[in-house]
């Protein structure tokens, strides 16, 4: 992988413990440009926390600002009871493919991946409430929050809103075929590649218990065939002095 | 969601402090049968494991036998050495679509989604290393750990295989339409159904790196426009009665 030697300066992502790679180094990628592409593109997160001792990673939804991931935190409820001032892990990851090799030990994934490290602040502010849920609703289905019935005073208040601050982050993305071409095991009558793997949103299923006469939105007929996890159209990896 | 009334008896999962679901339990599943089915539906996890005190969720490969599901544990080095006898999760989640209801409070999504709770035990007996990596490749790839060159001694060596004992986990699916059919919001003009969700291989792409003339194998190019991660036949609901 092309190691990022980008001339013009982007924020640069801070290296902490937490942060820095260990393993597979070429697959880091430390602008914050590379985080806010891993994050946009996705809308499901795994929140690891600690509960009783035990670490739990559990699927939930996210949405991101410019500084800041909303995280739907019913999940957390008994992690941030035990430990509120605990740091805790959210891990969004695209699978774009898998790496076919000639031997079975280069065999990989193609993937994004982005891990936040932060402490949650649980969200009282019934606006910030508001808007994080804007923002969490809109990164899942664009346009959906201006049409959907938005939360009565009461379901806010049923609603664990979490804010992570997204200061702390590492990011890691393999693209492009397995790493053995240049090997002596390029000479074995194997093929090697990659198999693509694309997420698609297919065509919307109407809720049985629907009223008829009511037409699809134009916001929801549109995602049809289109890729859930949409890498950006630059391309996930930088590109040499470009 | 209909609750399991199958009146066949089939194994069940126990119920531990861990795996008992405190919340949406009506989207739990309590058959063995049914984690079978979400692990058999996948190959990617996330890996959560505490290090230096903070909880992480690290993506990375799995397969699963009857009783023993083998990660790939390159990536839980450090938490290894910190922690050797310490209680780890994986967690397997599949996403099917977004619920979108007439609230956007009753938002969701459908899934299917297993965490497995076990102290993993480092693999390091070569046969059943080779065994755990030909489960967890032919997981991904049917066909692909007879077809691709197997690991040497040395690579075998060089590889960290995890073992978990499938003992305990807890499983949960949400499928089917929004749940505010028949509340007052359902007199709204509100389009109300589900986005599905597909995830499907695409057509193979050769590394640039290939010598001509290696042919596609078969195992591989079938896969083209399959689901990667398909719902069982039977559907992942049980049905009552049935």
């Amino acid at each position: 992988m092309t190691p990022d030697t980008h001339t013009t300066p982007t924020p640069s992502l801070p290296v902490t413990d937490r942060t820095r790679l260990r393993r597979m180094r070429e697959k880091g990628r430390t602008r914050r440009s590379d985080l806010d592409a891993v994050l946009a593109a996705g809308f499901l997160c795994h929140l690891a926390v600690v509960v009783d001792g035990t670490p739990m990673a559990v699927p939930t939804a996210y949405g991101a600002t410019a500084d800041t991931l909303y995280v739907h935190g019913s999940v957390a409820g008994r992690s941030l009871v035990q430990a509120p001032d605990a740091t805790v892990c959210v891990t969004v990851t695209q699978l774009d493919g898998i790496v076919l090799a000639r031997s079975v030990f280069e065999h990989g994934v193609n993937y994004r991946c982005a891990m936040i490290y932060a402490t949650p602040r649980v969200v009282t502010d019934p606006d910030e409430k508001l808007e994080g849920l804007r923002v969490l609703t809109e990164q899942c289905v664009p346009g959906q929050w201006d049409y959907a019935r938005t939360p009565s005073r009461k379901e806010l208040a049923a609603t664990t809103l979490l804010a992570l601050d997204l200061a702390e982050a590492s990011v890691k993305v393999r693209t492009g075929p397995p790493d053995d071409g240049d090997s002596p095991d390029a000479g074995l009558d194997v093929w090697a590649g990659v198999l693509p793997v694309t997420t698609l949103w297919g065509p919307p299923v109407p809720d049985p218990a629907l009223r008829t006469g009511i037409p699809l939105p134009p916001h929801i007929t549109k995602t049809t065939g289109t890729d859930v996890f949409p890498t950006p159209p630059s391309g996930p990896e930088p590109q040499e002095n470009s």
